[in-house]
């Protein structure tokens, strides 16, 4: 399971705040914390700050990197322009976070992925919006890995992510998620499949409880990586809980590892 | 999602302590905290007072139902007389737990079967043991069905019991519940599922936090029912959040509400 860090993100607003005026100690303690917590790649996003997001989303690779040299980024931005230059500067295989079937966006990424080869997150949507059925969702599936790959990725490090939408305006939308997950995973064994996970909770309180049961059903199904706050400790006891349950870690040495490490909290 | 509160169980001291000295007080404290906390039944075990065991789950039928006069009992004893005598207590539709394909258990049951009426918890084994694949537990679920059906048993008052094995020793053992109840809830989709959830974790530590991630895991592949500690806040407030999620629950009415009344715990 490849847990990616979602905390620095600029709709966030003191993330935002410590962007604009460049706070390096701030971003780094977030990333140091997120990386403690567990986290093996950290998601980068400022995409709010809109023109500037180039400049600033290069600042933040370069200020991470600088100061923790084996961290991987998911460079988070829908912009070619500072997906390129982000890619340029990063240090390592990156997570391009993320191409879908988009005509444009398709057009912006694919030269990219063919050029610097990074791990890439594909949304399954295309210009009507976003599939309606697990069917739909493997039709898009489908011929988004055809064109990654033929860009030159390899299939395991292509992370389809099915698109979570809110349970409180369609009731079945975290069934169509876990019914995607076994059929992307029946028909394309070869690829990785990730989540980000909040967005199931919109609109609804005490939110990271839906969070951490909807990951505990996506791990069931299939799910390879999430997008997530590792922060929440009791998200990630349930993890390594998962992970032991299913099988992913022989002999429950690191869920027994992780208790000695007091790392699990009940 | 039926819920089966587990806690009067003389295997637990203070339980078997309140068992011996007759002590209704203490054994309606912990029946009307499992209720308030949301269970729909009530399993009463004492079967580790021996030759007594008759007399005091008889006791205990009538000390519960006479003080609370709404709820019903699983009735958990492999001891035909002892299920006997406690059936002939009971008031309204008890749950007989349990019968299994075993030659003596299924031949002391089936005649309380047709007698009483109950709903009845069948634990997926027999004489050569537990099974050790899906196939051979459908085999036996199969064969159970049959039995209790002939019994006058509708099928939807028939909960199975995959008979959950510690993670700790068999590394698969969760795999291979999940597997079943999937296969189960395919070929006899009428039929109930139920387990009991604590042996998962069983040498471990932690446990309930393995617990609660394998309920969200069962009730995804499909589970009915539970035997579960209901005063685990926790793990309350992720069946919750299961439901909700998994389409069980209309507009998230019940989330909502439980979370109105400061049930649900993050």
């Amino acid at each position: 399971m490849l847990i990616i860090g979602e905390l620095i993100n600029s709709s966030r607003a003191e993330i935002e705040s410590a962007i604009k005026r460049k706070d390096g100690e701030f971003i780094l303690k977030i990333a140091q914390e997120q990386i403690k917590a567990g986290a093996h790649y950290l998601d980068v996003n400022c995409a709010t700050l809109l023109e500037e997001e180039p400049m600033y989303l290069t600042w933040l690779v370069k200020t991470i990197q600088e100061a923790i040299p084996n961290v991987s980024l998911s460079l988070d931005t829908p912009n070619p322009k500072a997906m390129e230059i982000a890619l340029s500067v990063h240090s390592g295989k990156a997570i391009l976070n993320s191409i879908s079937l988009e005509k444009d966006r398709l057009a912006g990424m694919l030269p990219l992925i063919k050029q610097y080869k990074p791990s890439v997150i594909a949304l399954c949507m295309d210009d009507r919006g976003l599939p309606q059925t697990a069917l739909q969702e493997m039709e898009i599936a489908t011929a988004l890995v055809d064109k990654i790959t033929e860009a030159g990725i390899s299939p395991d490090d292509i992370y389809l992510d099915p698109l979570v939408r809110p349970i409180s305006t369609d009731t079945k939308a975290g069934l169509l998620v876990l019914e995607t997950i076994r059929l992307i995973k029946e028909k394309l064994p070869q690829v990785r499949i990730i989540c980000g996970l909040s967005n199931v909770s919109f609109g609804l309180p005490k939110r990271r409880l839906l969070n951490r049961a909807f990951l505990i059903m996506c791990m069931t199904a299939g799910l390879d990586a999430v997008i997530c706050d590792p922060l929440d400790q009791q998200l990630m006891s349930l993890i390594y809980s998962a992970k032991a349950l299913l099988n992913q870690d022989t002999n429950c040495f690191t869920y027994i590892t992780m208790n000695r490490l007091k790392k699990l909290v009940d």
